[in-house]
This record gives C-alpha cells, structure tokens and sequence, in this order.
C-alpha cells in the first residue's frame, strides 16, 4: 500500500468516524500536528502509536508497515498557492532574514533544526477576532570549524 | 535615504556602539523579531520608535523619513539558499499541508493573517543542546460568502 | 465525491437544465461571482446554500459534504495563458506599483484582504462597445508593530 | 532622461511639495490612478497634463520629453512578492475562471480590455474596518471568426 | 464531449476523407487558418458553421455544442520546442522592440489586437525554393488617458 | 563602442534630427523593419547602408565597425511583459499549432525560416478603427532524410 | 497509432529480431541517425523506406502512415539529465560562443542549418579508450538585409 | 586581471592587427576552436602557447596569468536564444535521443567526454549553398560496477 | 518490462524475504550504493549479478534484459524537496566552488569523473550521535589542449 | 569590509605568498576543505584562525571582524554549469535516492547533517590516471515523534 492511498483511506475512515486530527492524537498520545503530518504521509511512525492508529480507524492490516516505512518528503511547488499555505512561506520571505539576525545573535553560528523539532498550534481566543498561534521548538545546530 | 543606505548605516552603528538587536527593542520598547524587521527594511516604523531609534543610533537627520515610509517587501528567491532560512521553508513544505488541515480542524475555512501578526524568538536552554523556540501569533481571517 | 468530479457535475447540471451562474446566484440568494467560485472548487460553501444548490440541480446526496469541505485553491500556472485572465494578470503587473502608492497613501500601510474580500461583475452599455466593470471589496488590514 | 530618472525626480519633488497623488490628479483633471501609473512610467501623458505637471512639479525641461513618450512595460517578477500586490495576484490565481465564465456568460466569448481600460480605487468606510473598493472598467472585445 | 476528444474525432475524419484544412475552410465560407484554430480548439465556432462542420465531417451530435463552446486557451510551454513554431517565437523575440517602435511609430502609443485578429498563410512560389508569407491583421488599440 | 552604446547614440539622433525610422529607411534605400532592427542592434549592416547611416545621423567614426558587426540576439525574458509583444507571443501561442498545420499542409515537413527572412508592417485605414498588418516572409526549409 | 505507440513498437519488434540500429539503416539504405531519430518519433520517413521498414519489422499495417506524418518535435526539458545526453548541452554551453566565433569568421553573418542538416557517428580506436566521433553538418544561411 | 577584461582586451588586439582567430590559431599551433574557446575564457592555457599569445598580441603583463588560471566556466542561460548557439541547442533537443541510442549500440553503457574532448570546424563548398562541418571527437567513458 | 515496474517488483521481494540492500550486495559480490543503484534503475547491471539476482528474488524471466539495459537517468528535480536528498545538494551548492579550488590546486585544470566513479557509505559510531561517512572516487579528468 | 571584497583580497595575498590552500590550513592547524570554504565566504571563522590568517596574509585590520561574522550562504544556481560542480550535482541526481535507501537502512529515518558536518580530499595515485577522493562525514539526525 502506498501512501496515497493510505492518506485517502485514513481521511475517509476519520470522516466516518466523525473524528478530529486532535481526538485521534490524544487518544495515540502524541501531538496533533505530528499526527496529521504522519496520516499525511510526511513522518514515519514507531510501531506503539501505529498500531493504536491502525486499531482506532480499522485500517487494512497492510497500512501499519506504510505507517512505519521513510516517507519521501516532496510538496510539488516551490511557491504554494494556497492561501493558508502561502501566508506562511510569505513570512519566511518577509522575516527569513530577521530570524537569521535574531537568532544567531542570541545562539551564535548555526541553525534550527528542521528534524530535530516539533510544533504546536493553539487558539487565542480574542473578542477582535481569536488569534492562530503557532510555536516552532528546534534544536540549535552550530557550525563547527574542522 | 534608500531602504538599503538606511539599513548598512544601521548595522555600521550598531556594531560600532556594541548594541545587540535585543537591546535595541527593549530601549524602544518594541519586540526584538519586530525591531530588527523594521531595520532590515521590512516594515515601516511609527514615529514614536523611528525618533528614539535616530537618537540611540545617531542616524542622519533623513533617516527618519525612511523608517517611516512603507516598504516594498521583496526577498529575491523562490526558494531559499542560507541553510538556516531554508530550514524555514522546508518546515513550510513537510508541514504546510498538516498546519492547513489543523488549524481549519480548530477554526473552520480561512487562514492565519501574516499582516496582522507577531512572532518572537526564544531560546530554550538543554543539557542535549539548547534548542530555538519560534512563536507566531496571527489573526484568524475566516473566508466568508457574499 | 472529489472537487473535480463535483465541478464537472455541476456544469453538466447547469447545461441541462439551461440556467445560467446569474440565475442559480438568485436562486440561492448569494452573489454570482462567489457562487461561481464555490462551484468551481475555489470557496467552501455554507450548509444553506449548499442544500439549495443539491436541491436545484439534483446533484447526488454526497455533493452537499463536498461543497461544504475546504478547498485547497491552487491555479496551475505563474503567468497565466488564457487571453481573459491574461489580461487580469497584465493589470496587477502594470498598475501594481500604482494601487500601492494609491491605496497606502489613502490607508496608511498595509493591504486589501483577499480573503475578507467580495467581487462583482457588470456590464455597461456603450455604444461603442460594451464595457465589462469589475468591482473588488476588501478589508483594509494595517501592519502595526509589536 | 530615462524613465527611471525621472520617476525618482517626480517623487522627491512631490514629498518636497507635500502633495498626495490626489491633489495632483485634480490639479491635472484626470484619475488619480491613470496619475500615479503615468508617473511611475507605465502609461505616456498627453501633451496637456503634461505641460501642468512639468509646471506643478517644476521638473526640468527634458522631463516632458520623457513623459509623453511611449514606455516599454515591464515588472520584473512572475509572481509578485509585496504582500499588497501579491494578494491582487492572488485573486486573480482563485478567481480567474470564475471571472472567464461569469463574464462570458453575460457578454459571449472575448475578453475584457487591459488598454482601453481604466481603474479606479475608494474608501468605503466601515466600523470593522474600512474597506479598499477597486473598481476596473474595460472594453469587451469579443472574438469574431474571419 | 471535451476539446480534446473532439479535435481528435475532427483529425481522424479528415484523414478519412482526404480533406485538407483548406478545403474544409472553402466549404465552410472561412478563412484556412481560422477554421484549423478552431478545430484544435482555439476558437469558439459560430452555429453556422458549426452545423455545415458536423454535416461534412459526419460528426457525432454531441460535437456541436462543443464546437460552439468557449475555449480555455492554454499552450504548455514558455519557450515552444516544435522548430516550426519556435522560428515564430524566435521572430517576436529577435523583432519585438523592433516592431514596437515601428507599429508606434505610424500609430501612437497603443497595442495590434490579438482578439479583434485575422491571419493568413500563402505560398509564394520562387526558383530558389518557395517561400512562406504570413499576414496578421489586428486592430490597433490605442492608450488612453481617463 | 559596444551594441548598447551606439543604439542609444542612434536614438538621440534620430531625435534631434526628428527624423523617422521610416525616412530613414527611405533615404537609405531599405525597409523600415529591417533599418529598425539594425539600428536595435539585433541585425548586422553591410557596408553601404551603414556608410549612409553614419552621414545622415553624423554618427562618431567607430560606429560602423559596430553597425558591420555580426550581434549576439537575445531578449532577455521567456514571456515577454510589454503589451505590445506579449500580444504577439500570445498569437504564437494560441496560433502555432494552427500555423504548424496549414503551412505543412501546403508546403510538406519543414520549417519557415526566421533567417533567410523579411518583415513589414502597413496600416489599413477602417473608420472602426485602423489596423495594424504585420507581414512575414520566410524560406520554406524542408526537412531531408540522408 | 500514435508516435509513441510505434516507437515502442519499433524497439520491441527490433529486439525480438535481434537487430541493431545500423543493420536497419544499411537495409534500409538511409543514414543510422537519421533512421533511429525516424524511429524514435523525431523525423518523418518518405514513403520508400516506411515500406521498407514496415516489412523488415513486420509493423502492423497503420504503422506507415504514422512513420509518414509530421512530428511535433518536443524533448521535455530545458536543461536534459541523463549524463550522456548532457554532455552535449554542456559543449553547447561551453563552446556555444566559440562556435559563433569561428563559424561568422568563416562564413560571414548566419547560422548553420538545424533543418537541411545531417550527422553521423564514428568509433576511433584507440589504445587509451576508444573515442566517439560525431560529424554534424548542415547548409549554412546568412542574414540578408531587406 | 578578470577573464572578462582578458577577453576584451584580446578581442579589441585581434580588430587592431587584423587577425583572425584561425591565423592566431596556426601562429600558436594548436586548434583554431580551442584557441578562440581559451580566448573567450572557456579553457585555461598552458605557459607555450600563452607566452606566444601575449607576444603576438602584445598583451599587458598580467595577461599570462589568467590566461593560464583555471576559470569557471558558465554560459547564463538554460535555453541559449542567439538564433546560431540555439540551432545547436535544438540539435541536442532533437536528437539527443537518437545519439544516446547510437553510441550505446556501438560502444555499451557510457558517455562522450566532454572533457577529453576536441572540436572542430570546416567548410565545405557546395554550389546551392556552403556546408557547415561540425566535427566533435570525445572518449567514450563506460560505466562499470564497483 | 519497464524499469518502474522491475524497480517495484524488486523492492516488494527484498520486503518479502527480509533482506537489506547490504544483504544483497555482498551476496552478489558487489558494492552496496552500486547494487541498490542498479535496483533503482540508475545503472545498468552487467550478466554476472543481474543472474545472481533474478535467482535471489526470484524475479520474472524478462527481468533479466531490463536490468541490464542501459538505463535514461532522470531525476524529476532541479532543487532536490526530500530533506536527507536536499542536505547533499546543500552541500555541493555551500562546498562547490571549495570543491574546485581544492581539487585543481591538487591535479590541475580538469573535473572528478561521475562515470569512472565509486561511492560507499560507512557508519561511524560516536557517544554524541553516530556519523554518516559517504567516501566517491572518482578519476581525475584533466582539460587538455588541442 | 564585505565578503566579497574580502575574498578577493585573500585570492590575491594568496597569490603574492605563493602559498597553496593547503599550506594555509596547516599553518592555522585546521582541514584544507574547511579553510578554503571560510576564505570563500562560506563559513565563519573562530578568533584564533582568524588571527593566525591575518598575519600570514597582512591582511588589513578590518578583515578579522568579517572572517569571524556569520555569512549568508547562496550559490546563484539551481542547476551549477561549471562542469566540477556540476558533476557532483549530477552525483546527488543518479544517487540521490540510493543513498537515501542505504543511509536509512543503516541508520533508521532521518538525514545526514550538512551543518555538523566535514568533509576532506586527498588524491589517490592510479597508473591509469590519479583519482579524486572526497570523503563527507555528517552527523545523524533522526527524525522523531513528540
């Protein structure tokens, strides 16, 4: 089974089953949004939680070695369209330097990791309008001379 | 005074007086992630911080004008090449997906405005290696029929 | 039931049933322009119209979760090849740096939303020819620092 | 005198005068938009508002030369990356076939015109927010077989 | 029954018959080079013609309507590959500020119609081997001011 | 004196003389295309010509060397932006399939050649609105087996 | 049948017989390039050897027609990957102006023939690695003023 | 000195003594192709023919140098569009194929060096036109397994 | 059969009978980057281990001729989206000109063949985390005059 | 002093020294690759180096602060045309997904580090020709769920 059809397969058995991306974690006891980005074919995932997930949706007994294999990792474009998707890679254009001055002023020569890390998104509520926060936390990696 | 004149005549002077971005903000009592975007060129500056920033950096009398007025937000690449704002997009490209299915799941069609929007830097100290904590707070924009 | 399949049901629908996106607009009490966008997979759709619009053209029973989902909006092309939107595309190329100036200097810094944002479309009589006027509505959203 | 000498004349002299836009498109009789793109070098000017502007701005005497003639249009990007244009881009990406059906539905097969066009931008007050009200009126051409 | 599918049933039918483009164009009462554009679907057809097409070519009933449709344009290429159409592009490339200068300069400011357009194909027969002339006949469309 | 040097040399002349590309090509007893393209720097001059080019625009003695020379083409986008060309990018586009048939059609496989190759343009009066006429005439190079 | 039905076709059916691209073309009594650029779908065949091939081959009847017809040239990228064929870019690239240099020196303004063109390959044995030797010749067309 | 100052100044000797680059070529005793590709800065030199260079065009001092030096070589674009580099270009597109299946055919799995590589050019006289003779002679480098 | 589907057969196998790509290799007598290169389809495999293979996995008859093709290589990307692929394109974009100036101080003018070319990966074991040690061989290509 | 100027600099004290890069590095007790790459501009340095490189090339006195600042690493390509660079390009492209198979079975998922990363070249003496031999050394990084 590729991961396609396992994506397809467990969005609908999550419809059907009138779940949320949030529900489902909590039950596995893991983050939401790593959750979503491993059913989205974007992480591999350890044995404990893929069995937990294949028992939780009912998944087909093939899904649980996808679950488990390296995914590939291509998003298609090199500037996203979609709105919600674009206003992020707009902040990266629009900040990207910033955080580069900011963070190397504060950590030294070197960079956050995109592997080692994790996120999170909560909603603030806010009576002009509730506030999307989005909280990134990865390792600091430096540049070493050799 | 050009955006690029005003932004070289600020990092010579903050180097020259051993200021940090930090130190800047807090004396203008603005973020720091704000504070340098707006040094960077990146956002324009009300007129309470852009007089107190002239008189902390010693900048030229027309410098205060450039500040204030409002910039074209440009960054030159569709996809980033400095590893540490590529991590940026690639975070934006594994995850881009996931954030959309989340945050729809939390507060239905609609995106995370990046105008109406703050971020900050923080780090979080670990015996394995300190790690980068990024926090972004955007206003919820629903899409609506008409 | 997928965006593509849906649209293409309901232009059949449409077709054989001789009404026009004007006519089915009124008949659902919203505006054409954004009802066209909604049947063409480009806007999710709120239950009340979607259950006139399932009811109007028949459509099968899973239509009505379809119209409701959230699309993901993408549009295949940068520079676009269809004479029409061509033409919509030279506009924001010729006169974007002028809708700039003009809106900021009207607005302060800042942008008109796109997504609390409305269209219409009319047509003037002439008798030279005809005139197509396109009316665009969007919230003004202020950069404010932090 | 090239066009980009003398859009960087025509916008110091106008911060020097303290003149918006506005007021100089009234002063010349004509929109504020066809204005402000003829200064930024997208469109040539007549004789008549020429000779006004030289006067109004006090440009030197070569700057009519260069005004009445005829530029070659150009803006450097595929797809824009000013938030404030981009969005425009952006409603053109979502809404380009919508406007394609809805308008040839009401006018036949053709397009409308980007030359024999004009453009116009207003404030509409709002108590949420004040809103940007853009309103584009151009010839439709229809196609005709030969 | 879409563009695709017909243009291939309109392709095969002529093979059958032993048409060429001409003489099909002769039948109708139309240009050569029209009636192929809109036989690969570059160009909507009116009803009479439509009806004389389906007669010669024993189309099936469903061709009509689809021959009578509005075509989305689109070519799938930026720089065409194909030698015979790349020479063409290679012409506007080599010759297009040239024919600027020369088209403005018997006009004024302003654009040749690609909508409001004909075009023909001749063979000019020469001892050196034959020639190809090509005549585009588009309206001009001049600038206006507003 | 390099290809850029002497096309702007060439354009003030042409000014302050207030000549045409037209009468130029007149005086110099070839077409105005042709003349034009020379003098843009994208078609070398034989020795005649450009003697008569330097008398009559009193053109510095190191033009002809530069006006003799054999240019390297190019044009410096893959769409072009200007309204003017795009239109005729556009009618490559939406016509050079179109093209591709009728002229192998009339002529076998084979290319019109873009070198061995003339161009002009005319106006045709029509109280509707003139017309621009483009007319291309290339050598039919056929395709050989060996 | 289509271009890359046959071409498939071609390969399959020479496999089965165990023949090699140079035993064709000597059968056939034509060049090996140009007769594997005709089987791969690049050059139409003249009626003689289509036979020819459609009998040594045992192609299915259809086989000629298409062998005949007039391909549309394409090769789906800009920059090829596979190392061998980029090897060829890569000497396009480096001695692309040389080439110009050396070709103009000798032959005056023009360009070498893609069309009335031939090429051929040779092994030279040598003790230190045998060697590919590629011939390309083709007419060369001067610029001509008009 | 850079290589494009080199270049400069070599070209501008060569007018100034009325070489050609196939007379400097014998002068030296190499290649008439690798001369002008060194020339251009396309190969690096080594000390005899370098020393004969700057003797025979009485070169500055520092030319030896960077005659000598290792440059980098780039060529600025993906698709070349001088009408002579593209015809190269369109010959790889077209037959870039064909070559790979002919040179495996006789020599297996592998490459034509374009590094162990030499070029050159001939003409060849012909009564409907002269003959540009393109000779190319590369090692053939095979894969093997490890 | 095709290489996509001899790829996925052979993959599905090595998952079927629980064995690694090392496993593989050294059963086969070969390198394991060379093996599972081969088995990707980016190399053809000689008679040898192509036998020993179909007997390991048991694959179908015809496999046999397909692994021993020689295969076209694509790769689908210019910048490389999969994170562990994208560090070594970050790599040769960060090191690429140290690479050069390295290896020609070392050899002289020339390149490190990618087709006389070896490639192992090593795991170094290390408390702070384990290391990958990629090592390539390749020869040493020096430019030759000629 | 930016890094640009800097580069040139050390190029040239470099050259005047005749020293090699490996000598340099030697000198400073540090790799050659690694030392190259930072006088490139593309690491930074620590004091020490930064002190020692300073007196062996006199360089001026502002250089230490920028070989200790903290670069902006971009390489101006997507595609690198240089044939060295593009050769390990091209070794990323055919193994990329290889060496994606090996690492992983090896490691489990995840990258090898590009920034806790180093990398060495040493020549290996071959009758048949010297041979390049670049080892990369990187730090795993798994991937992990939170």
């Amino acid at each position: 089974m590729n991961r396609e059809e396992l994506t397809e397969i467990i969005v609908l058995a999550k419809q059907a089953k009138s779940l949320t991306w949030e529900a489902i974690a909590d039950d596995l006891g893991v983050g939401k949004v790593w959750l979503t980005s491993a059913c989205l074919g974007m992480n591999s995932m350890p044995e404990a939680p893929a069995d937990k997930l294949c028992a939780l949706l009912e998944l087909p007994p093939e899904a649980k070695a996808t679950l488990m294999s390296y995914p590939t990792k291509t998003w298609g474009w090199d500037v996203p369209q979609d709105p919600l998707i674009y206003r992020l890679y707009e902040i990266v254009g629009v900040y990207g330097d910033t955080l580069k001055e900011v963070i190397q002023e504060q950590f030294g020569d070197g960079i956050m990791s995109a592997i080692d890390f994790s996120m999170d998104v909560d909603k603030e509520e806010n009576p002009k309008g509730d506030r999307v926060v989005i909280t990134m936390n990865g390792k600091f990696l430096p540049y070493k001379s050799w």
